[in-house]
């Protein structure tokens, strides 16, 4: 089929969902969002079996052992997906507040009130369990959704979204509120970019061929959540100690997801004192170190990292370190290679840590702690679409919240402009 | 010269004046802004020789006098200009505020804080005081700008500029913060919309020609400023009376605005009541109607509209008329056409007063007000970049804090991700 047409079809499905919800209440949403639960949770033989068929065919894909694992869903991970959509539907009513009021000469009521953003676009590429969050986090926060998950996940996709269908439906709101896109076609990913005045806003969440290919294809507005290069930068005035704790967090605890560290920044001063035992220790938890010439020089099995290091999201057990000299060497390498993710800083000088504050270009700067720790549910704002890194809109970590906007309603008794 | 290498001369000096800007307080852009008022009053003998020039050579671009009158800076409004900028400087400090603090589990405190977007590329057609305006408005967010004019003001516009650089420097802060593009060429908008890294958000201002140049080209976020067809719909329970007078100042009081009326929706019910004394009225201040069936026989000297009529933002004295059946009708209307601006309902039933602010997808919904009232100076944000017609980030009239985003700060004593 045609991708446009394809586009278009469920564009205007999901408008005209999108237009049921903004006049459905709060709890409305809420009881969508608990059969939504139900459902998955008594259909998890359906989801299982559809997870098999993808689990099966993974060969085709060349899918690796640790894809093949983020794809699998067993019963604990489909019970996650339950309890989290339980848990987005007890959290606060993101839309309709007043954001603020303000009553203007010649008595007119100026209103600036939270509203959905209307039809929202997904693409990912990652696990399943996306597809809950993702359309949860939309129908709480009263948008339509249109979902494009990876062609290897499309049947385990296709069957949770078809669980929430129903549920959705079940309480008389409109199905069309969440659409999966059962077209694995790369072209509809460019008539997804291009709906105009269909889909108001696409989310890409994916690697850099991903959100290359939406964001030169689009002409709608993009949130793009795009790779972590992250950063830790020691010093000189470090507590080394916490130093060392920090980098082996950031690093190892979860190597392979997007705010764990790829590159440590260490000041002169300090480099003699602190990287011979931090990666001794990294060393140990099995982490390959490559670092410039003066790293290269302190560290015993530090292979010599090229230009290309500085800027790479390696996903895995593999370091980039470099020995700078201060806070503004710091911060320009930051600035230069960094994607403007999450970036720390380990020091006990104030004045230090505001213009680290200030001048990184990052969506979150951690002072004395672990860049692990960018997390929606870290910050308190729940279930999160994912982290975005863009600087408009929405930065950072994204909640139900984020996918509003606002609307000026002016109320007045006849009001002129004069 | 080649336009990508133009823009990133000048977009790498914007990228080191926002990093400067960073760390400058708002006194001392307070300073600036006062300095650049002064500098403009003392240098108004040399705006005035560009502007014309500018005049001088308005044949060759065809300009109505219209647009002439539009373009000429005489006395009183190179004053006005100043004196935008002072009260530009009398507003709130936009930056550095909190926007929300939270002491999260472990002793993590995590805040929201608001930050300049870094460096703002603005494109505009409009008279040259936007190059003060605009200009001032990312001064006063700590954002560096690139301005972009429409050729024929340019010299108007660089000689603004230059008097804002030299009052910017004297104040000991970068000449760059603010740049004014001298290169007429087409491809330098291209380059604009795709100097990723170095200009952080594109504003186009201008018609349909330049905001799909801008959108189709853009790899970087862009807000619209798109055009107004902004509607006026008179419900079967409306203060007719009200309506009238509603309906002359939204089309007459200045029909070249965006925020002018373009539509008139009638609900039938009132429509033989409504029609005919509104239409003589319009008629008479010079109106042209262009009305559907139900109008045309209701309305003498209507002629009938075309489909093209309702989509039409004509800037003039024309208005498309229609007779609709009840609030749903009016809303399918306006959400079809429309242009998401400003559309307002003249109505005092408050249960259809809630579904039209609901389902009209606009950035203003004015209710027994007239269009004209959106504006930022009426709603109480004082100076703006203008008016957006896009959902996300800034939507209606975009004052100085809507040019700035926000910053996760976390800081912790040694906190881990567990």
């Amino acid at each position: 089929m045609d991708a446009t047409q394809y586009i278009k079809d469920l564009g205007l499905a999901a408008r005209g969902a999108a237009m049921e919800l903004t006049v459905a209440t709060g709890a409305q949403r809420d009881a969508a969002l608990r059969a939504c639960a139900a459902a998955i949770r008594r259909r998890r033989p359906d989801i299982q079996t559809a997870n098999e068929k993808d689990i099966a065919r993974s060969d085709e894909f060349g899918l690796s052992r640790a894809m093949v694992d983020r794809l699998r869903l067993d019963g604990a991970a489909i019970e996650g997906m339950a309890v989290a959509l339980e848990q987005i539907a007890a959290q606060d009513d993101p839309v309709g507040r007043t954001i603020s009021v303000a009553d203007r000469p010649g008595g007119l009521r100026v209103e600036k009130r939270r509203v959905p953003i209307g039809v929202v676009g997904i693409i990912y590429e990652s696990r399943p369990n996306v597809t809950a969050d993702a359309g949860g986090l939309c129908l709480k926060s009263a948008n339509a959704c249109i979902l494009r998950g990876g062609k290897e996940a499309m049947n385990s996709n296709l069957a949770i979204a078809a669980a929430m269908r129903e549920a959705i439906a079940s309480v008389q709101l409109p199905a069309a509120a969440l659409s999966m896109i059962d077209n694995p076609d790369h072209e509809i990913v460019t008539a997804m970019a291009k709906a105009e005045g269909l889909i108001d806003v696409i989310i890409p969440r994916g690697g850099e061929r991903l959100i290359r290919a939406v964001v030169s294809a689009a002409t709608i507005p993009v949130i793009k959540h795009f790779a972590g290069n992250c950063h830790v930068y020691v010093h000189s005035q470090a507590d080394l100690e916490m130093a060392q704790r920090i980098a082996m967090n950031a690093k190892c605890q979860r190597p392979g997801t997007c705010n764990a560290m790829e590159t440590l920044l260490v000041d002169r001063a300090v480099a003699q004192r602190f990287l011979p035992a931090v990666a001794a220790q990294l060393q140990e938890a099995g982490v390959e170190l490559r670092g410039d010439e003066a790293v290269c020089r302190l560290v015993r099995g530090a292979k010599p990292a090229d230009e290309a290091d500085w800027s790479c999201e390696y996903l895995d057990l593999i370091l980039a370190v470099k020995v700078v000299d201060g806070l503004d060497a710091a911060i320009a390498h930051i600035n230069k290679y960094g994607s403007r993710h999450t970036d720390a800083i380990v020091t006990e000088s104030p004045a230090v840590t505001e213009k680290f504050i200030a001048q990184v270009d990052s969506s979150s700067v951690m002072v004395n702690a672990s860049t692990r720790l960018a997390d929606g549910g870290v910050y308190g704002l729940g279930a999160e679409v994912g982290i975005s890194t863009d600087k408009l809109h929405a930065r950072g970590p994204m909640g139900a919240e984020d996918l509003t906007t606002y609307k000026w309603i002016v109320t007045g008794r006849g009001n002129l402009r004069e």
